[in-house]
């Protein structure tokens, strides 16, 4: 038997039996217990496909063979048995690996992968490119946990099997997405499942695939048996294996929704570590919404696979009925939908992450845009509070959003704002409307809102300095602007709101200042900054944009990340009185 | 029996009996034929649903019923009953219709749609949105010629009949893309034309859908038996119907690819009446691709679904064999397996159109950019010289592209620049690179190409003022400066061929400027003279930004839309001395 801290390649569980690979998986399954419970993580995702990537591994020859994780979230144990067993066992060690693949961590992993449905097509271009020089490994992507459902797996689904070579595509179905599965597909699943793999309208057969039915995708022998069978197949196949998400931990079993990704909790309970109470944007929005739904039958609310991600809970996906949406993974269909259910005269939210917004930016140019429909769109996670993963960064989305014509881009800085604009934006029926919620812990303001939200709010009107901050990055600002109060200036404190456009006669009123200062929450390129410096620098006023550089960074220290890109109190201030 | 010219609403045909039917099925062929010779326009697609269109509005009663066409390129004969005959049979009224769905023309349109594959979530929004305002009416989704493959109509596919109430989605399956269908999706309904709908493993079924197959899809009565049974149908229907793309023009139902989209032609031969033999920027990449095909066997070609909006005419693609790749219009799967062939370690190129490149925002991000993979994307009708129609504009690339990390975006202003552009994108396994093809004529300069494409080219250095032009912009800049110079001035000409970044070194050269003048053939917000305004006007030096508004614009004229943006060579000229 092997313990795990000899497990250095895949080479080393080459050699076990059935009874020892079990036993392996057991011993897998109780240190990532062990790490996700004290460290947090994707728990369902990972705990569920334990027997699976033990098979996988046992039956291919990684790194020859070549292996797609799509979600990559559910790549814990691959990383466990492809040489980085250390970050799993050793607490001092859980962060030396990421949550997803990564090829910069180990030639095990060959992209980063943090969206969904992206498997079929990477691994498409992987099986043509070892056609294409001659070569003979197999191409495996590994798909579930929803991403089968998104548009471009679809596309992927649609095109492997025309290359007429291997291609292996595992479709884990462990009959959940983040919350349940929706979707006719999901249906198809469990037809499926219900029949052993023999319900009629097979849809991977229709598409040209052969097709292997694992019951018990559980079961470490049953899978080596079908992995076995298809390796080295000269055509594309899909091996759907019928998984339990979350096993071996109860309460994920049962609560699937809730420890798809958690924060450390106990591991009897299942309850979180940490307190979780505090006021956040996400309750305020799904309350706020709640009222509207309950106010006006015609309001809907939207989600693309991810209620949770903007507080709609089951218990709150109740109260809202039929007037909650949830399309699964499919961000194009949603935003389009959206475009529809405007035109039908009703009014459509979507709630959305930043992150992934970016699947339909054609969707919300070519059919909310140019028909200039009346939805509306709140992101989540915007910005450099959210997640900080490579795969996951939410400050790109005012490039994205707001260089397209007729969509109105705005940013909360606080709570009653925030909260406002999403009453004027489900008010009223002439544009799409963009909002993004701010970054970071809630702030209350007792300043008056003013809700002619389409022009810049002077704050504070001084002379010779103006800072304009948007978002997360105003209340930064102010305390900036403080600064140079007490140097003896007399800054003009501007808050935007509105990032798709330029406050022309605002602006006008800053001619003769000797620097104007922009800050935002999201990267200088492409922003809001730029759109003034533009307009003001033909008449003559120097303006410095602040923000953040164009890259990806990768789990980044947001105070760190501030201060590298000047953004603190202090650097906004010194910048503004060079 | 009825004139055309006494086509006012769908009323006026509902009285007719199926021989009248067919009879202004005949007639409506007749001026449609007319009318494309004479003007052009999507030939294939319309001739083969004459009677489809018919059919419909016999059984269906728009507007109360809603019909969604997908793509709206084939809905002529629709707006041919609805109001809009006269742009079909008076030539002097031809351009009173635009080529796509309308609402701003008539109530009968309810979306402009450009893009594929968007119908069934646009008519998913719909339905959702009767429901919710316990409407009757049918919803109908006309989507086909090759819009089924695209990823978001499959999501939409998937999503539809999760709704439980009324929506149509009638397949126009005319075994055509705009080239030969890819994807194994499309053998799929070859099975099902060829058993009369009863091939096993019914897709369509699979999901949920009543299917009903009607084979003569070009004959009145069968479709009209077809859409009557499911009219006011309380679930999801797919009515798949077989046509005929071209009929009754028997050099475009041979050739249907020449035939998708034709400018006027002789009616007789299907001879193009104007010329086609000048030299071309697509011919020109195609030619060189195609080299690099045949000194490197690791080099491929990737289109999705438009290989002759970049010169591969079918010639072309057998020459280029395996090494060119159609993955039908699946945008996203095409930039992803992009993606995977380059770091299966080929050299992918794929040609894209502008405009459709937007399906692929998040894939050229996530997929491409963050694992920094060396796939070239060459992009076709950027700016304002490609398409002019509101659903096809090309001149937010920039704004897109250009603010994603990693992407290095290069613009070419002339042939010999161009191609060793791509040479160099290669050639080289560093970056990700896209680069724009130069709108308009083709240009040739005798001035040596400088190849280290990743700085600015002062092409003649100046003082006091200077003129930094991207692309097709370059040129009419260049006379700018010509202007200037008689003016006594000595401007600074700058070529700056990278878009994605700021040539600091040589931006810092230009301090003490009077005045720097950036010019883009694409909108100025998110652009790259942004880039160089907002660096260079902390510096002291004033910079104004020359591009588009940023605004969605229908069938503009090019020269009419450069003078009102201040781009014409005297309006650069009197910008600069400003």
């Amino acid at each position: 038997m092997i313990e795990l801290n000899e497990l250095h390649s895949p080479a080393d569980i080459k050699g076990l039996d059935n009874r020892e690979l079990e036993q392996l998986s057991d011993k897998l399954r109780e240190a990532l217990l062990k790490k996700l419970s004290a460290h947090g993580g994707h728990v369902g995702p990972n705990l569920g496909v334990v027997e699976a990537t033990v098979a996988l591994h046992y039956v291919f020859n990684a790194p020859e063979d070549q292996m797609v994780f799509d979600v990559s979230h559910q790549s814990y144990v691959h990383k466990m048995l492809t040489g980085r067993i250390g970050a799993f066992i050793d607490p001092a060690r859980y962060d030396e690996v990421t949550g997803y693949t990564s090829p910069g961590e180990s030639d095990y992993d060959l992209f980063e992968i943090g969206h969904t449905s992206t498997s079929i097509s990477l691994a498409t271009g992987l099986a043509k490119a070892r056609d294409m020089k001659g070569g003979h490994q197999n191409v495996i992507a590994f798909i579930g946990d929803a991403s089968l459902g998104g548009g471009m797996a679809l596309e992927g689904l649609d095109y492997a099997p025309t290359l007429g070579s291997n291609i292996i595509i595992v479709v884990n179905d462990n009959q959940m997405s983040i919350a349940e599965n929706h979707g006719a597909l999901y249906g198809h699943l469990a037809r499926l499942r219900e029949t052993d793999g023999q319900a009629p309208d097979n849809i991977f057969k229709a598409l040209g695939y052969e097709y292997v039915y694992v019951k018990e995708g559980n079961d470490i022998e049953r899978l080596i048996d079908a992995f076995s069978k298809v390796k080295d197949a000269d055509h594309a196949v899909v091996v759907h294996i019928n998984t339990m998400k979350g096993q071996g931990l109860p309460v994920a079993e049962v609560n699937k929704e809730n420890f798809h990704f958690a924060g450390p909790f106990d591991l009897k309970t299942g309850a979180p570590l940490h307190g979780g109470s505090s006021e956040s944007y996400t309750d305020m929005f799904a309350e706020r919404m709640l009222a509207h739904i309950e106010d006006n039958s015609e309001v809907a609310v939207l989600t693309a696979g991810t209620p949770g991600a903007f507080g709609f809970s089951e218990s709150r996906r109740l109260r809202a009925g039929k007037q909650f949406i949830d399309v699964g993974i499919a961000e194009q269909d949603c935003v389009t939908m959206a475009a529809g259910l405007a035109k039908g005269g009703t009014r459509p939210v979507m709630g959305v992450v930043a992150t992934f917004f970016q699947r339909a930016y054609d969707q919300l140019s070519h059919d909310v845009g140019i028909n200039n429909l009346p939805a509306v769109f709140v992101e989540f996670y915007p910005g450099m509070f959210g997640m900080n993963d490579v795969t996951h960064l939410g400050f790109f989305d005012v490039a994205m959003v707001s260089n397209i014509p007729n969509i109105v881009m705005l940013s909360a800085t606080n709570a009653e704002e925030y909260q406002a604009m999403i009453d004027m934006a489900v008010a009223q029926t002439s544009h799409p409307i963009v909002i993004r919620t701010p970054g970071g812990a809630v702030r209350h303001s007792d300043r008056p809102v003013d809700t002619d939200f389409f022009r810049y709010e002077v704050v504070e009107r001084g002379e010779e300095i103006a800072v304009i901050a948007e978002g997360a990055m105003f209340a930064r600002a102010s305390e900036a602007v403080d600064l140079l109060r007490k140097q003896g200036l007399k800054p003009t404190l501007i808050n935007p709101r509105i990032l798709s456009s330029v406050d022309k006669k605002c602006l006008d009123s800053l001619a003769g200042y000797r620097h104007v200062v922009t800050v935002e929450d999201g990267i200088v390129d492409g922003g809001f900054g730029q759109k003034v410096a533009a307009y003001l620098s033909p008449r003559g006023v120097k303006v410095t944009c602040l923000g953040l550089a164009k890259e990806f960074i990768d789990r980044f220290d947001v105070k760190e990340l501030m201060e590298a890109n000047g953004l603190t109190p202090e650097a906004i201030a010194a910048t503004a009185c060079k």
